[in-house]
């Protein structure tokens, strides 16, 4: 275990953890106190650690991620639902006065998308309800406005996700990619929207009218 | 305060937690057990509690961020870069062999889309660069490699969050359409880009073999 904590730079008592978590199979026992880890392991413990660190993901979860991937019961595609559903949860969004306005807004946008209307049950389609009813609780009917031209920016990410993925005939390597993309991709996203927000702002800020 | 529970359906107690930990302010004593709230107070609550539901933020990056647009010392774009530093925290990626591959690749992606190297101090490159590096330790140099392709995608979601926020000579306006467009902003795009990427591989899953 000391060696691969060593390989893969994580300390020895979070590799236990995770062992203990059921996270990361243990090693093949050799004698009393040892251990045989091979590179299986190297891979999982920095999958893990990912999901962890960057995907920000609770142990719960990460355990059902790789339960997926080790099942290995599903199509590769099939496998990308599941993931998204596991990674985006399952909170309803609360009630109120708006919820009804956001569910046909979204409705309305998936129709002239040409998006299926077979997917409301998705929880992608109720976080966005939620996040739109949000909106409208706090008066951001600018930004409600704009939910088209989010959803034609979000489908040209998605195409340069499936372009990552390829074929999913390799299912490990399908499945894996999509936990990948789906937890480390909406990290990588964000960064590059907010250096692009700058970015797109600085002559605003020099142009402008003299800040204080 | 029982009204102001009314007006927005937040509990009462949930209300007195944020008056406690300064998100809120008080209302106006009138008589021994009484407070006057205004609608300010309502559009206040309504912010704070999206921000701890759909931004997922902790209380003091709440109350940060609500300082800043209590503050008013500094202008609106300056509260923009502000608020990202804010919402994307200060967390350095972990050191590690790709460490170094991920801040030239970072690098170079900048200086071909015409971004200021100035920026690299930015928590969101320090971000960015820290899922590179997770990336490069996981082997997954196919999403490495479309690193040029998730830039422009969102470059063009910088682009619509710009034109939502139009001039930023009203600040607490501009300051609130920031932290809604960070917080709601990437949930909303995370949302869409999952049901996208579903309707993307839809026609795979039907044409492709059979699955089991």
């Amino acid at each position: 275990m000391a060696e691969l904590s060593e390989a893969t730079g994580i300390p020895v008592p979070t590799i236990k953890f995770y062992v203990r978590e059921g996270l990361l199979p243990p090693g093949r026992p050799v004698g009393r106190r040892q251990a045989d880890y091979d590179g299986g392991h190297v891979r999982r413990l920095r999958l893990v650690r990912a999901l962890a660190d960057y995907g920000g993901l609770p142990i719960a979860t990460i355990r059902e991620l790789v339960g997926h991937l080790d099942g290995g019961d599903r199509s590769g595609y099939d496998l990308l639902a599941l993931t998204q559903m596991a990674m985006t949860g399952r909170q309803e969004p609360r009630g109120g006065p708006h919820l009804a306005a956001a569910e046909r807004l979204m409705g309305e946008m998936m129709t002239r998308r040409g998006w299926s209307g077979s997917q409301t049950a998705h929880p992608a389609v109720r976080m966005a309800v939620g996040v739109l009813a949000a909106l409208g609780e706090l008066g951001r009917q600018d930004m409600i406005a704009a939910l088209d031209a989010y959803a034609a920016a979000a489908d040209r990410i998605a195409a340069v996700d499936l372009g990552v993925l390829g074929p999913a005939d390799d299912r490990e390597r399908a499945m894996e990619l999509v936990v990948v993309a789906t937890s480390l991709g909406d990290a990588l996203v964000a960064a590059l929207r907010r250096i692009a927000q700058v970015e797109r702002s600085q002559p605003l800020r020099t142009a402008g009218p003299a800040a204080c």
